[in-house]
């Protein structure tokens, strides 16, 4: 059986999130650019403010944990997994959309390094990431 | 007027967080066990779970960053705000209550600076991380 | 007294460093580009070299440090201090000249984060990194 | 061929290391206590200061580096390599010896995770760092 192209398995990817429990949960919605780099976008939603009215920081670190992941994902034939990220928030930010997109910094055959940026639609810098993914020994099918 | 004393900022951030919309669309509940270190326990919610049905990290992350800032943050007289935080997943977790708790590296004038690990109730180890948190000009009220 | 530009800082940093134990002991060179970064050069030096015959980890370490402090510095007008930063190692490297420069993320009032690469003279990617710079009270002069 | 017990390892490692250019270099000194951990001895080097007569944090970095790597290589049969690490700089020290000792947070199969912590000798917390290492196929011999 043939291996699945780049482009097949961001096609997979993007249909895979979308059927994700998270998905739903947070109303996020992914799309891959010419670029390759997986962009999330999640308009705002209310339910992940934390008690100063702002976005929890928490959805902004699984923003930058989904732009790594789906941005390395379609590059490896088998799946990967997030060994560690960083984010760092440079800004506030309340009742905005936020779009993050990943950008790949090195694609080692066991390991992949890749960095993130969530902004606003205006193009507002809120935070930035890094993180680190191992390749499993499970075939991407 | 005097300033509160740490235990009654905990018991007013225990409030505030049970308030908060992160809290209810978690299920996180927050309380200070006895060290004052701030502990998050959230029984399992298939709403987080990922593509794979595993729990997402970015689920796992929102933990840390919750209980780095709930564990500095009774520490002063003015609200903190997290700057950077780091998210270290050991091993994927599924359908299991997870359990974060903080504890405090050092405590500057004007930064602080918080371990966190995430475990299962078994005592599982399901992921670290560190953050920085810096104190605002806004007191805590 | 009118406070110096950051061309000024840049000028009075660059002398500042390579008058530094550090700048005599490791050999590296710092100059400022058009863009603003600071731009650090080590020629290899045998010394920092690990026991397997690569270069150190850590003397890679120091050249995102350094290229990160420096690229921030000069933006303000009170001495910065290095609150943490991140070290990732993309490819081993051996017997190489090796170059770091930084980017600012961000400029706040009292935090900047700056991102850093380094490299190769031919431009081989070896290590990136990123931290997080705190302005203090003290006056830059 | 057996393979070597973890404390034959430890006993290879503590004389690899004072054979590199690196320990030569710094003045570092390794030892293993009985929990297993890699202990990190530097005397003051005025060499590694930077140009405000403080140690630099790259040094700093070094033994974050130095620790957790030497507390993970005797857990495995191969060879590890450092695929990145975090450097908190919680004060600034000057003239002091300074002393990294690494925690073991998760061995797995191919990725292991430490903590480390730089002290003076006196018991004040300089800095703090935490470490991703991945087992290579290069048996340790």
């Amino acid at each position: 059986m043939p291996s699945l192209s780049q482009k097949e398995r961001q096609d997979r990817l993007v249909e895979l999130f979308h059927g994700a429990p998270i998905a739903k949960t947070t109303g996020m919605r992914l799309h891959y650019n010419n670029a390759g780099q997986a962009v999330f976008e999640m308009p705002y939603n209310a339910g992940f403010d934390h008690a100063l009215h702002q976005v929890h920081g928490g959805l902004i670190a699984t923003m930058i944990d989904n732009a790594g992941w789906f941005t390395v994902a379609p590059r490896f034939e088998h799946w990967i997994a997030t060994v560690e990220f960083s984010t760092r928030l440079h800004e506030p930010v309340e009742k905005e959309t936020l779009i993050s997109s990943g950008r790949i910094i090195r694609l080692g055959k066991r390991l992949a390094s890749c960095e993130v940026e969530v902004k606003t639609p205006q193009g507002r810098l809120i935070a930035t990431g890094a993180g680190t993914f191992t390749v499993t020994s499970v075939p991407f099918a």
